[in-house]
């Protein structure tokens, strides 16, 4: 497979250009001229390699992502959260909050990218909060038909979105931790 | 005021016209003359009305709202969301998430925008919600220092903004009403 050809290095430090230009014009602005000029390839690699914008975008994204949640296991839910919190820092945060500013609009008008988020990124996100999820079940922390189980993720991306549209301040460590105690926690009844 | 030379029925129908184009062409698409065109109206008629574009699409966005959540008192907080609900539609549900989407993305590049929304929707929203959630706390359905309380109209944007993103699915009014019942109602320990 001609990705091969990329040393891992190349192609992380390509993805964080995608991601720092993705940041500062959005999913429109962000061709792949400009995605080329900033990484010194040839827009004849770049499609090679990705095929696509909309799937250059979600390995992007991908790779971006700090670790596989899945992996965090303390013992309890109110941990194992807190540690998905700590895994990150608060300039972190708001450079996701970007991220998903920039993506947010761009995924109803891109069919394409959607799907491409949906299975590179959204889908395995969900697998490894289920299974922290499943874990607080099979210890007794959750009821098993807990109604809240299924929207554990909508309530968490209401804290991100919701921070900047109400408040209009940046989602922090703080912020994100009250959230689980108030609000999480409580409506999983644990 | 200059503005009371447009009668409310001409007021009513240039606002429909306005969040009209910003479904469709997003806030960055949507220019003073476009909405002159669309309208039949002078920019000049715009300008002298409005002040600014910002100004017009957050008093186009507040007489859209149906009506004043505040007035909502069926005697618990489970019936008040409920009423919430009923008091739109799906096909209105549907609209509103494109306005949403339309806006997210612009109130971050654009503080006036930003501000007009807070001042004209978001502020007097938050007002309406905090009644609704007054008078639960005054009935004893909610204790007065449950921390979930500020945190209400994230949980909701939550909802909206989820449900098209994990989903990919319409926020409807079936999927509100569990979301209310498994996340917000429990939260807030009602």
């Amino acid at each position: 497979m001609a990705r091969t050809r990329i040393t891992p290095e190349r192609e992380k430090e390509l993805y964080g250009a995608v991601l720092d230009l993705l940041r500062e014009v959005g999913y429109d602005g962000l061709t792949m001229d400009a995605i080329a000029a900033r990484t010194h390839s040839s827009k004849a690699t770049l499609y090679r390699q990705w095929g696509s914008k909309p799937e250059l975008v979600a390995r992007a994204m991908r790779d971006h992502e700090p670790d596989n949640i899945a992996d965090i296991d303390t013992g309890s839910l109110r941990g194992d959260f807190h540690e998905m919190i700590l895994r990150t820092d608060d300039c972190q945060l708001e450079k996701d909050s970007a991220l998903m500013r920039a993506l947010f609009h761009a995924v109803h008008e891109n069919p394409d990218l959607h799907r491409a988020l949906r299975e590179l990124l959204i889908e395995p996100e969900m697998t490894g909060l289920d299974v922290l999820l499943r874990r607080a079940v099979d210890r007794g922390e959750v009821a098993a038909d807990s109604p809240a189980l299924a929207f554990v993720p909508h309530m968490l991306i209401g804290a991100f979105v919701g921070r900047q549209l109400i408040e209009d301040a940046p989602t922090d460590r703080e912020f994100l931790a009250g959230y689980i105690e108030a609000v999480v926690l409580p409506a999983l009844g644990a």
